[in-house]
């Protein structure tokens, strides 16, 4: 066996999440950044996803996963509880607010990848603490493309470390609220242009409903969120836009090679993987969990993203 | 005398703005959605501006609109004060907190129409009182276009006489918040269907930092604010955007015959249209007041309209 020579890695949560959004409530359902990237990023290329659950982890869900063609085989199933999220939501849907959250298993997660795994261009470092990201980076010095997230609570409590890992990157996908607290800067071209002065050459501000806007040495390109018409819940959408960018890119066969050999390609499928990602978060936030991505069907992914394209070209 | 085939005529307040912004004060300073208006409006086309000013409004400013080829005839003077507002921005620069308002004068405005001001072509109806907005429709009944504009005021205390005005008008201009006011409706593509059924077959959605959504018969367009690295006062963004959207139309001289006589080519003038006043607006947003506009150059002009076609072009 080989790795595929467009297989992202992704490193993050496998989870239960009970959520309270205005639309309804969700009962422990299936989540975490690894969860929702994988499948995101399985409608466009080969994903391997390493992450710890529980003995209380449903199987089926595993083997889902593994029907869809996603290398489970780093999934480590620890004695003990799954990771455990409690959010709500209320009007406001771009924030979430966290009620509590239970790490169990997670709590000592150890990501030691197997040979297979080391061996993959794309590498997707989700929001995880920092010094995992940074041995997950040890352990695949041959990557083509690293991109990673990460959120408040690594901002606060280990930003030294934060910094390290993005040095090594060279993608920050965050959200505005994160790129404001990690910049110390209350607006989006600032603190942009400072989060690239950390490491990144590219980096990707979410926007929740407003869509996202890309940020690189060729300029900004801003996209916006596909408008539905009813939002369920938006949790995940960050994860799911940032497996449906790094899919889009690995299927493109591009890296961090081409900003410099072809700075306008590499701007050009930059930007069609950030209208992707976007897509991708539209169909997200139309149910709870994933529900809506396990039902998705590649018509419906590509009627969306004309539909997108249409409604930014004049 | 003739009044220009590409004339627009606009009937709003001439005011005094007392302005507090995280970057700022500014006391009693120009303002008014005539004045933004028209200010923005004069970059494209000829404006008329009808609107009531105190004995304390300076002369000064009513002789440089004349200097800039704005017809201010329609500008009554009357004894007494200037209406006067008092408004507060916190961190969220998207919504203003209106700490007072003093009608003054303006109270008892009533627009009557000069005879030439009444062949007008183009019609913007800003942010006044929905009877008064349809005393100057009942004057204007040759018009090629009108777009209308209110506020949460009006929504709450005039709902009837606000749907009377709507059931006129080709385009309403609105803040995503009224528009969810208006429509009884938290998201936007609802929003905007809900009002397209209410009379305008055109609404702009205005979204402060983050742009303007337009629906027509063909569709959503989605246009990004001109990000700026530094907003000083959003005051007067909305007036200003609509008067680079009514000029730009203007200028490419089309209208409501458009929609049934070429649907594509009105698409693609009102996309447009919503791109300048988008770039309109990231120039008023710099300063206090219009000063910004009042220094604006027409190649500044142009070459952030290049900018943000080029941010959302893939």
């Amino acid at each position: 066996m080989k790795t595929p020579s467009n297989s992202i890695l992704t490193v993050g949560s496998l989870a239960f999440d009970t959520i309270q959004t205005p639309a309804g409530n969700a009962e422990a359902a299936l989540g975490g950044s690894g969860n929702f990237f994988s499948i995101a990023a399985s409608f466009y290329a080969p994903v391997q996803v390493v992450g710890v659950v529980g003995d209380d982890f449903p199987q089926s869900h595993l083997d889902w996963l593994k029907d869809r063609q996603i290398d489970t085989s780093g999934i480590q199933v620890s004695a003990g509880k799954t990771f455990h999220w409690v959010g709500a939501y209320d009007q406001n849907l771009n924030e979430a607010k966290t009620l509590s959250t239970a790490l169990n298993v997670f709590e000592h997660f150890d990501p030691v990848l197997s040979p297979l795994h080391r061996e993959s261009p794309y590498v997707f470092l989700a929001n995880i603490d920092p010094v995992l990201q940074q041995k997950v980076l040890d352990q695949t010095p041959g990557s083509r493309l690293v991109a990673c997230d990460s959120m408040n609570f690594w901002i606060k409590g280990k930003l030294e470390e934060l910094k390290k890992t993005l040095r090594r990157v060279d993608i920050l996908s965050i959200n505005e609220g994160e790129a404001f607290l990690l910049s110390g800067k209350r607006n989006l071209v600032s603190a942009a242009e400072h989060i690239r002065g950390l490491g990144p050459s590219v980096v990707v501000i979410k926007r929740g409903e407003y869509g996202a806007t890309l940020f690189t040495d060729a300029g900004i390109f801003i996209a916006p969120a596909y408008p539905v018409a009813t939002v369920i819940d938006p949790t995940g959408a960050g994860d799911s836009f940032a497996g449906a960018f790094m899919g889009y890119l690995s299927k493109a066969g591009v890296d961090r090679n081409l900003a410099k050999s072809d700075p306008a390609q590499w701007n050009t499928v930059l930007r069609k993987a950030v209208l992707a990602g976007c897509v991708m978060a539209s169909f997200t936030v139309e149910d709870f969990s994933f529900k809506r991505l396990m039902r998705l069907e590649a018509a419906e992914l590509a009627a969306r993203q004309n539909a997108l394209l249409g409604m930014i070209s004049v």
